[in-house]
C-alpha cells in the first residue's frame, strides 16, 4: 500500500492536534508527518507515534517533497501559504472559510457530496463545524425531496472557539465560584451561566459570518443553489460539541416514517429519538465521536412540507478534523 | 386608597418567594398578606416588611376575607383549591397551567392584552414563561400585522425548574471540579456543560408539553386563533433568564425600520439591538428585573414576510411573579 508524506499547517491548535489524534485512529497510511507552525511555536517538539516530531516553520519551500497538507490555521495564513503548497504538488485540505466558496475548490463533506472531491486543482475546502453537522444530518432527507428553505438556531460550544474556548469557560466558573471577578478574553462577555448570540463578525443583513456560512456552504455542498437559510448563532457555557435545532421546508411532504427510515441508515448519523423514554442527542453524548446524533425529529406544525429535527456533534472532529482526514482519504482511494 | 388583603399559594417555591419580593417592591397596598403552603412548610415562619408571618396550611376554609390569591403551586394544587378560593370570594391569579386554556378564564400578559382580564369569574392566569417573554417582544409586531407563524428554538434557565434547578447546576460543577461523580435529581441528565433537548412530558406528534404552550396560549393570549407554532424547548447551563430565538411570519411584509421603530416604543420591552457594537440581549444582563430584552432583528432570508429576534427576560419575574402581581393591579385598578 502506498505511504504518504503529510503536512499540517497550524499544528498547535485545537483542530491542527485533533488533526495528529485522528490520523492515528484511522491509520492513515503515511510515510512522513511534518508540523508546521509560525515562529512562536517552531522548534518545539511534539510527542507522536513513531517517534517526535519536531515543529517546522512554515515558510517558503516547506512544503516540497508533501503529497498531503492539512490546513488547521486561519483564512490569512492559509491564504499566505496555499500558492507554494499547491506549487509544491500536495494537495491542501483546507479547514478555513479561505477558499470553501470559490468555484475551483471542492467543498466536501464525505457523506454528502464524496463525488466533488475529483474536480479539485490542489485545494479542498473543509466547510464550517456547524455546516458539516448540520449537512451530514439532512443530507438523508434531502435525497427524499429537495430542502427549500431551513430556520436554524446554533448552541455552539466554547471549543469551537479553540483551544482558549474551554480554558476561559474553566477559569470563570473557578473565579465565580470565589467570589472574583470574571475577566473576558477569548469571548467578548462572560460565558459561564450566559449565552452569547454573536458567533463572528457582522456580514450582512444583521447576520454574522458564522450565520451566513449555512446558508452559501449549504447551497454549494448539497448542491441546492437556491437554498434559503436564516440562521441564528449562540455561543454556550457547553465544552464540546455543537448542538443545532433544525426545521427545514422540502419541495414536498415527507412523512415522518420516511424521514424516520431514512435517517436510520443515513451516513456518518445515528438517530437517537424517543422521548418517551428520554432519549435524545445531547453534547455530552455525542463528544469526542465521529457521528451527528439526529433526534427530536417532528412534523412541523407551521408548514406541512416541514419537518423539524434537532442535531449535535462534536465539531473538532466531524466538524473538522476527521472531515479533513476523510476527505484525504478520498484523494487516495482515487489513486 | 384601599388596602388588600392578599394570599400567595405554594408560598415557598421560587415563584412565590419573589412573587413576596415584589409585592413589596411594586408597593401594592396590602392589609394583610396570608402565606399558604402544605403540611410540610406549614407553621414556619418568614420575615417580611411588616413583621414575620407564620406559613398557614392551605386546606378548606383558609382562604375567606381574602382579596386575591397569587398562585405559585403545582396544577394539581390549583386545582384542588381554585373552588375555595372562588366560594371565599377572592379573585384567584394563578400561575400553573391548570387553566391557562379554560374559556372562562382570562390568561393575561398585561403589556399584550390587558382588557381580557374584565371577562374574568373568579380566576385568572398567568401564562408560561416562554410565553410570556415571547409574546411580549412580538406583540407590538403583531400590531403592525398578524402574525401567521413562528418557528421558535428556546434556551431555558436551570430555574426554570424551580429552586432546586440553580442548586443541582452548582453541585454539579461543583463535583466535576473535584474529579466526583454528577448524580441529577431535578433534570433527567447532566446539565452542568450540557444541554436538555426536553422541557415538559411528551404531549403530542412528538412535542412536549411545554412546546405546546407557546402555540396554544399564543393564541388565546395574542387574539390569534390560527397562529401556528413549532417550537423546540432546551435546557441550558444558565441559572436564570430565559432566551429565545423567534422567526415569525406575518400576513404582510414588514420592514426592519418599521419593525425598529415599533419595538422602540413596545411596553415591558427594551430593544438591544447593535451587532456592530456587540450589543445585544443576554441572560446575564436581563436578569433580576422585568424588563423583555429583544435583539438580533433581522429579516428573515427564507420568506419576506418573516422576521427573525432575538429575546431574553428573567423567567421568575416577568415570566411569573411580576406578570401576576401586574394582574393583580389591573384588578384593583378596575375597581
Amino acid at each position: 500500500m502506498k505511504q504518504y508524506k503529510v503536512g499540517i499547517l497550524g499544528s498547535t491548535g485545537a483542530v491542527g492536534r485533533e488533526m495528529m489524534k485522528i490520523l492515528l485512529e484511522r491509520e492513515f497510511p503515511i510515510s512522513e508527518l511534518h508540523l508546521f507552525a509560525s515562529e512562536r511555536s517552531a522548534g518545539k517538539v511534539v510527542a507522536w507515534d513513531s517517534g517526535p516530531i519536531q515543529i517546522e516553520l512554515a515558510e517558503e519551500g516547506a512544503f516540497e517533497g508533501l503529497d498531503i497538507v492539512l490546513g488547521a490555521a486561519s483564512s490569512e495564513v492559509a491564504k499566505q501559504f496555499a500558492p507554494e503548497i499547491v506549487k509544491a504538488g500536495a494537495v491542501f485540505i483546507d479547514n478555513s472559510s479561505a477558499f470553501r466558496l470559490r468555484d475551483d475548490v471542492p467543498l466536501v463533506v464525505p457523506e454528502v457530496n464524496p463525488e466533488d472531491v475529483r474536480n479539485h486543482k490542489g485545494i479542498v475546502a473543509n466547510p464550517n463545524c456547524s455546516t458539516v453537522i448540520t449537512v451530514t444530518a439532512v443530507n438523508a432527507l434531502r435525497k427524499l425531496s429537495p430542502i427549500e428553505r431551513m430556520v436554524v438556531s446554533t448552541y455552539q460550544a466554547v471549543s469551537g472557539a479553540g483551544a482558549g474556548g474551554p480554558i476561559e469557560l474553566n477559569e470563570e466558573v473557578a473565579a465565580l465560584r470565589s467570589g472574583k471577578k470574571v475577566e473576558p478574553k477569548v469571548f467578548p462577555y462572560q460565558i459561564a451561566y450566559n449565552l452569547i448570540p454573536q458567533i463572528g463578525s457582522e456580514q450582512e443583513a444583521g447576520y454574522t459570518s458564522e450565520e451566513m456560512k449555512l446558508q452559501y456552504e449549504g447551497r454549494k455542498i448539497l448542491h441546492l443553489p437556491d437554498l434559503k437559510v436564516s440562521c441564528t448563532c449562540v455561543r454556550v457555557p457547553v465544552t464540546r460539541s455543537h448542538s443545532i435545532s433544525v426545521q427545514a421546508q422540502f419541495a414536498r411532504r415527507i412523512s415522518l416514517r420516511e424521514a424516520r427510515l431514512a435517517l436510520q441508515y443515513a451516513p456518518g448519523c445515528r438517530l437517537v429519538d424517543d422521548l418517551s423514554q428520554q432519549l435524545y442527542p445531547m453534547p455530552l453524548d455525542t463528544s469526542d465521536q465521529d457521528l451527528v446524533y439526529v433526534g427530536r425529529l417532528r412534523e412541523d406544525l407551521t408548514d406541512e412540507r416541514g419537518l423539524c429535527l434537532w442535531c449535535c456533534g462534536d465539531q473538532i472532529r466531524k466538524g473538522a478534523a476527521t472531515n479533513a482526514i476523510q476527505i484525504a482519504e478520498l484523494l487516495i482511494d482515487k489513486e
